[in-house]
């Protein structure tokens, strides 16, 4: 089924990551081209999508080198999204910085972003045909297109007074979670494994950041302040669509969601109080974090399922634990 | 040399293309993100691009339906570039009808045209693919980054008081050129010929696009406006950088450029007059058309020298009077 290799840890696989991408030169001409582009991608950041492709890629292979164009490439398309999402959302500060756009300028943000999600194209391309394999690209190009759906359908949400918990689901699935599905099949198709296996860890990827993104929304308003380093309700203060104010909707009685909703909305100095009061009366913390536990137990069964020996089950486990645990 | 085939007309071989680009559906969800796309794949427009390709792959090969995705994709990417850089220029206006981002917003033409580029490369890998070739895409990836690195070019030159003729037949040939010359490679590599011919093709294409180029520029102050339909000296009234400004000011002793700059920026009723006075006592009428004949000079020698039997090389130089001798 899979060959025996040395499963590198995860601190290594980041090690040989950071290594390669702080060897790339963005400090070229035209600068006002790439500057920005070297701005956010030196910037720090989990590195969560190349990290997961490399592990999955290091189930069967030693040598990670050549698939550290298409990692690198996963990570720039990443911050790509991030360059014009945050045109789009307005967004000012991002990983305690001053956004691209910001510092850069709007026209700059749009270009860079462009040249950043031709160069990622570029990346994997590189890897696929180095591995001699096929289908990576037409994975990427699709999950690509998924992203920006995702992100139209995130923008008509915020027009909307209500949304369903499923089709804000489905939004996340799109937006966010479908590049971790992707960076690890991308990893067992640069690594030429069977489509059966490839697609199953693209389940498992999609799955793990369906329940990174609950998790998210969770430690929002119930995580430990002190090891996030973020606002208490954030998202609620920003009146943010999230996994807590939706699922609080689907429990709250028909006459009564306008009552919620205006709270939800109000710039009110007992704003947080009053929605906290609200969730839990509805049992909002425990629910969501039911959500987010059967997400998990999810990815748990898709592994167990998974034609792998124990030694790469064990990886992946490991994985899932080591992004559906973190605390900030 | 070069198979034997049946070379279709021009008007033919748009048809065919015309015939594909009508049946490509944009009409589906999300709304918001495909709706701006088919707005603007659905206008009327040269479609000098992905006709260039067919008629380049038709060279060789008689069956262009494996070529018509890399075709449509080359428009698309050709629209996904108006798309934003009509954000950047703050352009309202573009074939007659308002631009995407006054139609739909700034945020929904990002978003679409970062659409539109994603889907390009997939079109173009899929007929790279089909025809079992190689290098295609690279070449599509490796000009996509050349126009933005030409509009990163633009943009700044527009900042700069005085840019060298030079240094801005550079920028034309990266924003606008290199897609032409793309487009012809694209064409001979689809068709599986030989590098050195592909190579030249690519020279061919690029050499006939900065000839358009500088004939835009010039048919803009001196064309015939009952043909071109466009206000007289356009460039000059919005204070643009053009080839007729920038050989004017070439052909300026040191101490006299300030006068003819001031001239050329100002807002003055008479400023027409003015400008067309000091470029007829400086030849630029027919200095800057003597470059455009030197452009296509070299076009028709470039086609002299490819390995091409009699019948081919008419095609290309039948393509190359209709670029270059259009009046409007």
């Amino acid at each position: 089924m899979s060959e025996s290799t040395n499963l590198k840890s995860f601190p290594e696989i980041v090690n040989i990551y950071e290594h390669h991408s702080g060897l790339v030169n963005w400090d070229k001409n035209p600068t006002d081209l790439y500057a920005p582009v070297g701005y956010i991608m030196h910037q720090e950041g989990k590195k969560l999508r190349p990290a997961a492709l490399l592990m999955i890629f290091n189930l069967w292979k030693e040598d990670l080198s050549v698939a550290l164009n298409a990692a690198y490439g996963l990570e720039l398309f990443h911050n790509f999204t991030l360059v014009h999402d945050d045109i789009m959302d307005d967004s000012t500060i991002r990983r305690g910085k001053e956004t691209v756009y910001r510092k850069f300028g709007v026209n700059q943000a749009i270009l860079s972003g462009d040249a950043m999600l031709i160069e990622s194209c570029r990346l994997v391309s590189k890897s696929q045909e180095k591995m001699g394999v096929t289908g990576v690209l037409d994975l990427f190009l699709k999950t690509a297109m998924d992203v920006c759906e995702g992100q139209s359908l995130d923008m008509s949400f915020e027009q909307l007074e209500e949304v369903g918990l499923g089709e804000y689901l489905n939004m996340i699935r799109l937006k966010t979670s479908v590049l971790l599905g992707c960076a690890f099949q991308m990893g067992a198709k640069l690594a030429n494994q069977r489509e059966e296996v490839s697609e199953k860890l693209y389940e498992l990827g999609t799955t793990l950041g369906i329940g990174f993104q609950i998790h998210d929304d969770w430690l929002d308003f119930y995580g430990d302040l002190q090891l996030t380093g973020k606002v208490k309700g954030g998202d609620i203060l920003k009146k943010k669509k999230s996994a807590l104010i939706l699922a609080a909707l689907e429990a709250t009685e028909e006459d009564q969601k306008k009552v919620l909703l205006d709270a939800y909305h109000e710039d009110h100095p007992d704003k947080l109080e009053t929605i906290e009061f609200r969730f839990s009366q509805l049992g909002i913390k425990e629910k969501v974090n039911e959500m987010y536990l059967a997400y998990k137990k999810k990815c748990f069964d898709m592994i167990e399922n998974l034609p792998l020996n124990e030694a790469q089950k064990s990886r992946l486990i490991e994985f899932v634990i080591l992004v559906l645990e973190r605390r900030n």
